[in-house]
């Protein structure tokens, strides 16, 4: 039997299918960042709860960032930190914050949760290379992104110095993450 | 050009692995579940927070139950409930629960997150068919287990009436689970 160029291409497009290439999370590596583009502009990226994997949840009882701070990254990225205790090049962090309700439950009292109350997303790219230093949302070895929900297309942050570094500088020594509220960062 | 059945089971192979279906959750509906045996027995899901998504977070303050909730399903089962509002027969939920710590932060004072401490699992598989009605681990539509961090091969519940429905009950009226607390069930 002979095969020709279509029916190769066809059987292929056909394994492709069948095992959900669809599904399956863009390669971001591949080309650096998905969300980034050739000028460093950093965008949303949509739907991350369901293609990315959880690192761990912050609880804020009060103050402007109170509620649940729900922290997520790639699973190609996780999975590089667990071998080499650092996130790789093009690693995405999103941070979305959420206000919360408590109530008495079985488990407990004051017992709170994250409800449907989008606040806000802090999103960080990680860049090993210094790709975009003529970008001021870009610099010590990450891009930086700040979300408002009523506007999803823009990145709120201007100049990562000014807008976001100052939150993150007790956690420099861990390259400006807080990672001991990250245990998807540990296996087990 | 000719092509060989040789050259194109190679061609098939190197586009699979290529596109990392070694990493591909494994399909759960295919077979009911890949935790559940024959018998109903129930076993632990290995490394899910790499192969699961995450549907939400609990804060409990104090209590036996303390420290941080973390709820996990598999991608396609979040994406089955966002359109029917149901969980599909052979879902699996994870619920882990963490110690957590608090302290002062650049986002408030006396802010949680959760360790490495871990207290216990509780799993549930969906069954839409009350396939196991002679195993006291079924009913109401779920099978119900519980593991600690010194043997996770081993189920410690043993009659989920006894011990784990009365948790539940007030959540019945949603097929026993609190989804309130569950952004990633409700697209966005």
């Amino acid at each position: 039997m002979k095969y020709t160029k279509t029916k190769i291409f066809s059987a292929v497009v056909l394994v492709a299918s069948f095992i959900g290439v669809n599904n399956f999370p863009v390669m971001a590596h591949d080309y650096f960042s998905p969300i980034v583009d050739e000028k460093g502009n950093i965008s949303f990226p949509t739907d991350f709860r369901l293609s990315m994997v959880h690192l761990g949840s912050w609880f804020v009882p009060e103050g402007g960032a109170s509620g649940f701070h729900d922290v997520y990254t790639e699973k190609s990225s996780a999975e590089a930190y667990r071998k080499t205790g650092q996130f790789p090049d093009g690693a995405t962090l999103v941070k979305e914050l959420r206000a919360s309700k408590a109530g008495t439950y079985t488990t407990g009292a004051n017992v709170s949760y994250a409800t449907e109350d989008l606040k806000q997303w802090f999103v960080m790219v990680k860049d090993a290379e210094g790709r975009f230093s003529e970008n001021p949302i870009w610099g010590d070895g990450w891009g930086w992104a700040l979300y408002k929900p009523d506007a999803k297309t823009v990145n709120v942050a201007k100049d990562y110095k000014k807008d976001c570094l100052g939150c993150h500088i007790p956690a420099k020594d861990k390259d400006w993450i807080y990672t001991e509220a990250y245990p998807t960062l540990h296996a087990q």
